[in-house]
């Protein structure tokens, strides 16, 4: 696995490949590799040949009173994983080489689906995801691009994108990744403490709660997130930021559940900010 | 030359011509073609294999006052235009091809590139620019982008976000063609009576003047502006929009010219809103 520092040496080293009539599969993150990374990696060498992946902790998608700081960049292990995963190429830019002196430009997608969710408690932040996606799908040129359900509004703002400004790349989303007792794969999960790191699978416990509560028959949103909210609470130290039950596709809130239906959490544990999420679908099997 | 109506034509028309080696030039237009355009068509032909006119009057780029209705489309004559003058493709999709229910993404540029000019008295039209060509330059993937000019601030901006987004085309911007009498080369020409389009000459005539006295050893911006409005005047039916000198790389307002600058105007005569624009280059011949 080649590790490349400049969008040159990405384009000349993809542009080999695609020579040799590879197709080009994208893996974009901000590091610190967990299981949920490595799902995406083994899916894309599954469906492509030379799998790129990009490590990049973004400075515009955080806040001003977020963690870009602490965020962790253990770039050796990260390495490692991607080679031992069986990535062909590394690309993990410099900020200054993604954001050259009087860079200007951003893309946006308005309306419902930035409305809600993450759009809400982090502004700007669904702005700095597009808009540094469509770099690296600019950079790369890949034909398929993997993301994970972890961030299902950072998907669906992507998803958005692709179809609006016609990019010619085909998304992928992979399902969530779990640890044993369900916390979602999260790099920052690295922050919990013992003690946190227990309390931290609540918002799983709260998610399953939704479930139970949808197979018996429950459809209304409200009693849904109060059964929710009871169950995260539970966590003396855990702050709820939002549990919410939008429309799966709109990202609307809705009110009774008709559709497939989005159960979204963003919880702090501690300091440390979680999210995660279910789909519930009425008429199917979960 | 072939004419596609449709984004999934378009790309199976280029990806054809692309797998036959030829590097592709778009010229993107609103259509009403005129000499400027020829020219783009014809400089793309001379540096590209497969040239690709695209013609869409985007609905999104027009003030709620301004000319959508009665901007016009002679789709027969502009379409034998681009044949006669050697395209090979002409893409002229709907608005409902290019902009489907749903629609919600946008690019735009921020700072001083899009704050004066056009962008103060057009609001949302830059935006609107570099959103419907982000589109085309996804669907067409062009080698080459070519783009007049006439327009300075619209090549600025669509020049900042090629940069800032990593697109991967190369943008031609040509110089302003114009007729005998020196009024630039414009769609909205049709637009005037014969009175008024002999009071349309005022634009260049006060150009003429900025360059005359610049030449002369004028460098502060504010006599130049003084003079230029004074020749503008003289049309009775002139109404100034704006007369601005800005630096020619970053658009900001100059106060006394020591680099290069750009001098644009922007003046409806009668209803017809025209602009056109010079630079003045200190230290060189012009």
């Amino acid at each position: 696995m080649k590790v490349v520092r400049t969008v040159s040496a990405l384009r000349r080293e993809v542009a080999r490949a695609r020579s040799q009539g590879a197709r080009i599969g994208l893996v974009p993150t901000m590091g610190a590799l967990h299981e949920g990374h490595l799902g995406l990696i083994r899916r894309a060498l599954r469906e492509t040949d030379y799998v790129v992946v990009s490590i990049f902790v973004n400075p515009t998608q955080f806040g001003p009173d977020e963690d870009l700081d602490r965020y962790p960049r253990p770039f050796a292990a990260d390495r490692r994983a991607a080679r031992d995963a069986g990535a062909h190429l590394l690309f993990a830019p410099a900020v200054s080489e993604m954001y050259p002196e009087g860079s200007a430009t951003y893309v946006d997608v308005a309306g419902p689906l930035t409305a809600g969710l993450c759009g809400r408690s982090r502004p700007g932040f669904l702005r700095a995801v597009a808009t540094v996606v469509i770099k690296l799908f600019n950079q790369v040129q890949p034909d398929v691009a993997y993301f994970g359900q972890k961030d299902p509004q950072q998907a669906a703002v992507i998803k958005r994108m692709v179809r609006d400004l016609d990019l010619p790349v085909r998304m992928v989303v992979c399902p969530i990744v779990r640890e044993r007792d369900g916390l979602a794969s999260s790099s920052r999960n690295r922050y919990l403490s013992p003690e946190e790191r227990q309390q931290a699978t609540v918002l799983y416990q709260a998610l399953q709660r939704a479930e139970e509560r949808f197979a018996s028959g429950a459809r209304e949103a409200g009693g849904l997130k109060r059964s929710m909210r009871a169950v995260i609470r539970k966590a003396p130290d855990a702050r709820i930021d939002y549990v919410e039950v939008v429309d799966a596709e709109t990202l609307e809130p809705v009110k009774t559940i008709e559709r497939p239906a989005l159960v979204a959490l963003a919880v702090f544990i501690g300091k440390t900010r979680l999210i995660d999420n279910t789909v519930l679908r009425p008429g199917r099997r979960r």
